[in-house]
């Protein structure tokens, strides 16, 4: 059975949310979860809950935690104990399948990195994100884990993504896209430009370049930016997000109409909300490491853990990292050029 | 009296809307405007509105037009007599203090810049779009002008926009925020991280790094960043709004409860539109170059086009290109660092 091991200690509603996550995952998959952070905290938790499978739900003590805002390097050297990488040892040695945190995102990504170790010839591992579209989802990578790309990494995360889309989605034959502010292939930075030419020398189901206005309508299944873009078009939706909801708090308040509208709407919102919020997807798959690490928002609660409990236990399943190692390994060629 | 040359051949609603958004400014506003492209169309046009002070509108001809999606370069050396280049020698002539176009924005920029010429000492013109936030507007800029930046021309950006924003938002002392991917200074790609150093060093209102999630909350008044994102980013706001619309369109057709709900909201999104719909705010300013130079979104109709107009008269009344020519001759010191 395929063992997920589970930060306890990590994001902004631990130790409670992520027990509740891993109580709610056990259930509804045929799966085992491993609690990783101080043990007795998670007993007197787990205590309070007495409807679950509870040969599925063990316990690894670590006596630290990674706060949200401590320098992953420094976090790194200094708290050998943290829960972050005594869950990440865990998978390094084989003991559990996969690991899924919403601590740090910074600090679970050199981890993992540091603790995993990269795929063979993998220059940079790309954090993917599952974001939902109006026909369905696509694969947003890098999402923050490289801020400064050369064109080789794009294409690498291509195939990568092309992998986990296949895998994780059940896309066939994902169409790429290289995320770009013109459609026409001479539009772009030097990295994007460049990028493009790289694409159309390689045998990929490359489409060419999207932009930003039309992602979301779902005209590809993997789109690649490097991580400083990725990063900002996500918290940019958040932030647009926000200002919605507190105009619309605001406009209840002031007009009963508005009130009464926002009332009927609320089924509609909600499934806005189910279709659209990229949390509901499980947070975000680092792709290129030796092992499977998944990192949920900070602030994520029981059920976004549970999907990212989800995505790691998927992509253990489908053997992502065999498939990523083999695909880079299958494209070196042209990755040389 | 304040005289702006409009393209009347520019955007996809030409140049039909153009001229009504002619109509609209003299009305409003105490300036004269002057119409350039096709003299017989416009007049037909012209001569369907009788209710507006006529001796506030003239016509130069301009015998060509620059498709939406032609090369910028290419038209430039090919369509001498077209709107675009038939208005900016205008301004550049001084008989008429800005020119204002919904036409291919790639296009306006690169005439604008070889018609009028940079400012001295400006090495990078900069695209600046005021962008509606919780609290009131910010200045964000680049927003397409320049995908590759340094970090001097992110200096450069942030003395520009801060000019502008005293002079057309009328803030005393605005905020200059660097937009990251994280608040720590320690945070971000070579870029900003090298960008965050140099503001340290001057003496500016530097507020340090904003992140994009956080920008449309208010948190600064001027924010820098380079043309990828910054085009990247309002291009995504867009993607989002249009999802937003389509999803709650089908939700009104499936049920009536949401189609009632949609309907008592009708005034309030109507009011968040007003508020946050950026083309409301008349496009962006390209700052930088000898010269009043406004580009407004090509699906802009009338009152999207008169807010252009609006934007073009305040600078020239502002007198923002000596403004802008002035302020980054003060500080050439630190840019020499």
């Amino acid at each position: 059975m395929i063992n997920i091991a589970l930060d306890a200690f990590g994001g902004d509603h631990s130790p409670t949310e992520p027990v509740k996550g891993a109580i709610l995952a056990v259930k509804e998959y045929p799966i085992s979860v491993t609690l990783v952070g101080d043990e007795s905290q998670i007993r007197d938790l787990l205590n309070q809950y007495s409807e679950y499978p509870k040969e599925k739900i063990s316990i690894v003590h670590a006596s630290e935690v990674v706060g949200m805002a401590e320098s992953p390097s420094k976090s790194f050297r200094q708290k050998k104990d943290s829960s972050i990488q005594v869950g990440l040892n865990l998978v390094r040695d084989k003991k559990c399948h996969g690991f899924v945190s919403a601590g740090n995102t910074g600090a679970v990504l050199a981890a993992s990195t540091l603790v995993l170790g990269r795929s063979p010839h993998v220059e940079r591992p790309g954090l993917a994100a599952v974001i939902p579209s109006l026909k369905s989802h696509f694969i947003l990578l890098d999402v923050g884990s490289n801020v400064d790309c050369k064109p080789i990494h794009l294409i690498q995360f291509a195939l990568m993504g092309t992998r986990f889309s296949k895998a994780i989605m059940g896309i066939e034959n994902p169409k790429i896209g290289l995320l770009n502010i013109g459609e026409e292939r001479d539009k772009g930075n030097q990295l994007t430009l460049e990028t493009h030419q790289l694409f159309e020398t390689l045998n990929l189901n490359f489409i060419g370049n999207v932009e930003s206005r039309e992602i979301l309508m779902g005209v590809a299944d993997v789109v690649v930016c490097d991580g400083f873009m990725g990063n900002g078009l996500i918290k940019f939706g958040e932030g647009i997000t926000s200002i919605f909801t507190s105009f619309f708090k605001e406009e209840a308040k002031h007009s009963l109409m508005s009130l009464l509208g926002l009332m009927l709407l609320k089924p509609a919102f909600k499934r806005f909300r189910k279709k659209f919020d990229y949390d509901e997807y499980g947070g975000a798959h680092l792709l290129g490491v030796n092992g499977v690490s998944v990192v949920a928002h900070g602030r994520a609660r029981d059920v976004a853990i549970k999907n990212a409990i989800r995505i790691a236990y998927k992509a253990s399943e489908e053997r992502i990292v065999d498939k990523i190692s083999s695909s880079i390994s299958d494209n070196l060629q042209f990755q040389a050029k």
